[in-house]
């Protein structure tokens, strides 16, 4: 029943619209590897688990909102520690890779599969490559033991330094075969994860029994299928401080207005729940959700409008945001001017200009960008215990023969899921979804769309958000179905 | 199909196995009310909404882990707005009390019932009913409106006040009877949500048109079937603190304890949870996993054992933990002193005996209480989010003409619960849980289960913790199907 | 031996070098008004006070530091309540005015002026000014009670919101007059101070009964003559977060660079004090020491040096250092581009272009400017017990007749300060003294001084960190005879 | 003119009455001791400072509130650097200790110690001694250098360890004669300073060349002379968490009472200023001020009077106050129960009894004991440099064979103080003294003094707090003049 699509991805289906989109195994490439009973088998904290291993059929559906007679749709594999493994203690060779931007928990992570080898596996060889991909041919490697990262998760960002780009796979995977590696762990965001199925494929090609894992990183929450990206919940909260401060500017001026940028390239989630958790916030614009200044139904009315009721407003906009207004900025002044492209300061001028220049109406206007502030605290409670859960994850499935996939969290339940699932596409604020209506309703702000680009807007099918609540899920059963039958 | 088993709770069953277990509604004993169109439809925020009612098929399985060939076991109704509501704006006449001990996120639940009720349905007419149950016979009420609640979610506490205790059910609905509400939103643990249920049946037996939604709240999240309750990250986040501190304690003295007791009555989840987030607690004691303090695998042994290995240590402990201990404690003396109730103290005063007098070790016990530094603080923007979304399902519910229901978070789907499935029993820490086994590996405590009880535990059909992952689900759905069958 | 030198300033002489440099007193203008016993005297919270008014020959030294045959030098009048005032409760009719930027405990301020003229001397007329100076003539008023103002210090802003400019002597003069206010309290920085010296002089011209109190506000601790300014430390204290992060920021790149603009137009000490608590500053540049990018001795070259040595570096820039650089560049450009003036901004783009096209070497610069979260904060502890202790005084000195004068913190004494002494010169950062002297040797940054300039920097006089410890006094003891003899 | 009085103290006097009590110097008792430069002279970062060291001469009044024709009274020697000093880099052989209790920013001190005498003077040679002044005779030492306590300051507590006790004089100088150290850095309280007074009398006996340092730690502030002690500040930031919390906690419950317990066994400064800083505490207990329960003007009567009004209310309790009233219970009892000594649970407990057996008046306790979540703290910035300052002072004293001494703010300046004056009473809160009278007014609190008591406390003569403003100075600089005569 079973239908080896592709390199990436095994599907297997079942009763009532049952799919399985399951993770590469090394056995996939490499019959015959002898296995060992899994060590934890013996470890006495495990010894009052009744149910201690993951069963082999244990699977997780992507859509749960169903109807009596809903097909079943995609499911994941269940994440967790299998009866047997393929790596005996002393044959581990495992490295740890960090990529991309701060994000707050990358060293709990980093700690965590550090500890998870040795104190569940009984592995100890574990380096940490030096400063991103290019680490891995460009640098000493930085020796890691449950010792040396025993309090790194209580500091920021990530001691193995991290950089973006460098990914150059023969290199890379020269060097993993050259120093012997036999688990390489990635941490990363969509490109970090694209770059890791690439690392996957070659040693495939090259038949090396290698397990790649990847762990996802985005502070954007841009990453789909899985319900959050780890630090998601620690950024949210330090964003209030800033929308705090920028509420207490703009209340203590006249006409005061507090503009505070937060990150998000291509999708709005911080922006939008550091709105709905502060309340403090009178608009709220992010990437998804077009907009425009002048005219009615417009920004600039939109101000004047709350700067006549209240005195006073706070404007949250995510860093990518309004770029086809940036871009077309650019094409009249023909200068490159990099500042214009920050689309917090961008926005802040204009708005000076407009009441300055063309209304005569005094406004005080004060920016506030927290973003490097935001991504390098270390992780609260809830991301610590989410990420010690992901690295425990990721090195179960690596010691089960796993590989090609990343270890992310579907519905609250942990699960292994194909690289390509988690870079086919970007996670996204879906507008036409009732979490945005929520934020609308909270702020009051206009919703910037035209009557034309609303019914745009719903019938394009977008990418959900699993992030808490509501995505609607018949049609995703059927996206599931559909790309199944792509393959 | 459908089977009404009970006032409690509507059974329908499907396809595989699928099993609603369905909330109560108004016209279930009142027929042939008048409906009127959701407001929500000419609502601008929401005018962007694709598929923005709830479709009245949606349901969210309580159990997800499935294998290819699993029955489908028991859902529920997914919460959010319908099509049609049962009151008029100028109709609604809504309560709001809050009961029992404090818990962070509160006053956000309230200030998003009030604003929801207005600006979502138009619905002006709510009151605050003052200090708890007993606030409904004996005290004046508290107006509430959007402006009175603006700012309330950044405080802690309730402003509603609450007390224990004080449910006289038949004075509670005649009061609701007599000031004419009709829709009553209550806010409380365990008990309060039982009581929540028997005013809901003496309306219903009154054949009176009042929606009872209850909205449950417990810092300890001893509220089985959803996934976590308010307040709750909120309370594991400040309990890092006094960790922290203790382990600064501890550290800085020769043979230095520190001990901290958390809440959790009954259940251990603040307590588990804080430690795995910390990473610097040295042994867990929770009301689940039985412990003893003499002899051969006891506490005392392994505190001697850390001290000799790193000089110091810290032991967390939730207030409900060594019961037993206590009581047997409790008996020999024959006094009722009430100090020693605290286990905490209790658990201090018998370490420092123990090695001052039976081993001559000098120790430095610190002992820290943080309970109502924690309740009191204001929630985290995570919580805020999430009461947030909790009020405003409790509003669709109610407004859609739901009744005897709970709001509730299931698997990260906003549901509505019947009262009996919310208090038939507690939630708590299943220690032969891998959740459990994570926490006793990152500590090395030992498990102090003799084989004789490890075997029991093994044998036991405990209630399942949502929180976060790794629960068994198969024999689950069995249970639900179980409790069905015993209606 | 009095000598009425002006308007501003009453100056007495003592043995031994004592000068007195004493605040205007409404009786110098308008004799025999009639005194009334303080109220304080029936106050059952002073009736234990054992000394409880203040000497009227009480008076407070500038400097001590002093040899055994020092001249005395210049002292203030003593700040508190004193036997007589010159109000009667229901007289009194204050107002309270916040002029210029924002700054931690502004709050605070207003509710004990407020809490002190009710509580302490039964005045109950206070009224708010709507955002700064022209709120006295284009404004209304803000009602203020004890109540209304009860919360506020937990708030950070303020809630008679603020402006800059808007000063009109003749028009506020005229508007105190109008609505009869007697006591007037002008909280603000330098520039306010001033206006708030023009208005006194003009009220005493025009004879009017009318006590102006001043309240030195400045987050930049920019102010001569007192210890420091209300707000300092919490700024220095939230300042550690910004640092922190940037720190994290260059510690996990290769190259590493976090650069943090913190608040100080004209002094340092913001910048100086926040590296001193931090320690994990490399560089700290401010206004009063001069820099220079290129060349030996430069701060590309120390830059060069600790990327080498360390691998990362973080760099503290006051808003108001390298300010000759920036006109230079300016001049250069002849397009008044707005956003180079902003040196943080500035500062990091010439890193950037240095190193890229000079030195082609690869450094990841962050830059972070936290100024608005910083001066959004509710105050901390220590300035909320600061703030009251300036407000009561305040409100003592008004009471007791005083005016023309600010409440101002020398040597851990409140006192009362002529006007002329608070806005004759600006506070700054003295290079040559040892305070500077230790963050040159905390954090190992060149002196950026040549030869030359350093000698001149030794023989110039420059206005004296009053700020904890380690001014040199003897000259300054001078400076204060200077000062007497030139008037 | 000079008069040795004592080891412990050298008295000079001047005109006017200037008296200056000098500590001890080596060649008191070792003449003819060689000398060295300083050198700083050659350290670039001292190269612009104008006047660099310390003026042989200079000194700081203990008393600045001074009229006309005061008598000049007590002084300190200033700190500082002195152009010679008596240890070359390579003779330094230094050790640290810690004592007593945890305080915020003992390890900012202990980092200082170790960065200023390397950085500073170019010694190397530095040791920490384990666990306190047992930790001479009985222990490893631990090696410091500036890169083992680089981040030292970010965290609580002591790295050195500490314990209370432990001090045999001889003992502890065999071991310092044995290991050949030659300047001793104590860091501890009342009782450690008294200790090191002996340690340096013995050292001189035995006619020892090693310079003995204090510097004074006691979160409580009860030292006298100095402004205040480190970590004081800290400790009243965090207390303020706590107040918050009962203020919550009160709030929401009717007749809500919230007792908070705060450090302070002989001195209420803590409790008296996180009141001030607060102002959400109706009533503050401290040991300074005797109160009383039952009765008119007791404790009872007036929580039953702020009940009625508010609804609510929060104590704070100092844990040493009422210890009268402690002893009197426990001799009734004759039980020697140890739990009714901390005075916060006897206060609750006594509270709980009358209101529930005489009033019949339900009220809700909360009852919250924050001490050592404060005491474990890491200092905030401005307890950071405060720390920084007082160790560089230290070490510049040691370095210029001054010994004896405690190294303590002045007024604001940073002073040398003898042993003796530290210790021959303990800093109290005067409550005859205005900030008292300002506590009593905020609170609005009844005083709990009889006529008679009161009268009594006026008549005597207490100690001075100089923490902040307004103490009488007249009569104590006459007490400086007597306690010299008694020499």
């Amino acid at each position: 029943m079973a239908t080896q699509t592709n390199f990436q991805m095994k599907v297997t289906e079942g009763q009532l619209g049952y799919v399985l989109q399951d993770v590469p195994h090394i056995t996939d490439y490499i019959p015959n590897l002898p296995t060992y009973p899994n060590p934890l088998r013996s470890n006495p904290a495990y010894s009052v688990v009744k149910q201690y291993f993951v069963d082999m059929d244990d699977s997780v559906p992507q859509k749960i909102v169903v109807h009596k007679d809903t097909p079943r749709g995609v499911h994941f594999r269940r994440a967790g520690p299998r009866q047997k493994v393929y790596f005996t203690p002393e044959e581990v060779n495992a490295c740890i890779v960090t990529c991309g931007g701060l994000c707050p928990g990358l060293n709990t992570v980093i700690r965590e599969i550090v500890h998870s080898l040795d104190y569940m596996y009984g592995a100890t060889k574990v380096l940490g490559i030096d400063g991103g991909y290019r680490g891995f041919y460009s640098k000493n490697t930085i020796p890691l033991s449950p010792k040396i990262v025993n309090d790194i998760h209580k500091r920021g960002g990530t001691i193995l330094g991290t950089s973006r780009g460098g990914h150059d796979t023969v290199k890379i995977v020269d060097s993993i075969q050259d120093r012997g590696f036999n688990q390489v762990y990635i941490i990363g965001g969509d490109g970090t994860q694209k770059g890791a199925a690439v690392i996957y494929e070659e040693i495939r090609k090259r038949g090396l029994k290698v397990a790649v894992a990847g762990i996802p990183k985005t502070i954007d929450n841009d990453i789909p299928v899985i319900d959050k990206s780890f630090g998601f919940d620690t950024a949210v909260e330090e964003a209030q401080r800033a929308i705090n401060a920028a509420h207490v500017e703009a209340e203590s001026a006249e006409n005061g207005i507090g503009v505070v940028k937060l990150m998000g390239r291509y999708s709005g989630f911080i922006a939008m729940y550091a709105t709905l958790a502060s309340r403090d916030v009178d608009c709220c614009l992010i990437p998804e959700s077009p907009f425009y200044l002048e005219g009615q139904g417009g920004l600039f009315e939109y101000i004047e409008k709350r700067l006549k009721e209240n005195g006073h407003m706070v404007i949250v906009v995510a860093e990518g945001a309004g770029e086809d207004l940036l871009a077309a900025k650019n094409e009249q002044d023909a200068s490159g001017n990099k500042l214009l492209q920050d689309v917090g300061l961008w926005l802040s001028q204009r708005i000076k200009e407009h009441f300055s220049k063309e209304k005569k109406l005094l406004i005080t206007l004060k920016y506030i960008d927290p973003t490097y502030m935001i991504r390098a605290i270390p992780s609260n409670a809830s991301d610590n215990v989410y990420c010690t859960l992901l690295a425990q994850s990721a090195v179960h499935g690596a010691m089960s023969g796993f590989t090609g996939f990343t270890s992310g969290l579907v519905n609250g339940r942990h699960t292994y899921i194909p690289f390509n699932r988690i870079t086919e596409q970007q996670n996204k604020v879906v507008i036409t979804d009732r979490m945005w209506a929520r934020l609308l309703s909270s702020t009051n702000q206009p919703s910037f769309l035209s009557h034309k680009l609303l019914d745009k807007a719903k019938k394009e099918q977008g990418p959900q958000s699993q992030l808490m609540d509501d995505t609607t899920n018949i049609a995703d059963a059927k996206t599931g179905n559909k790309e199944k039958s792509n393959k």
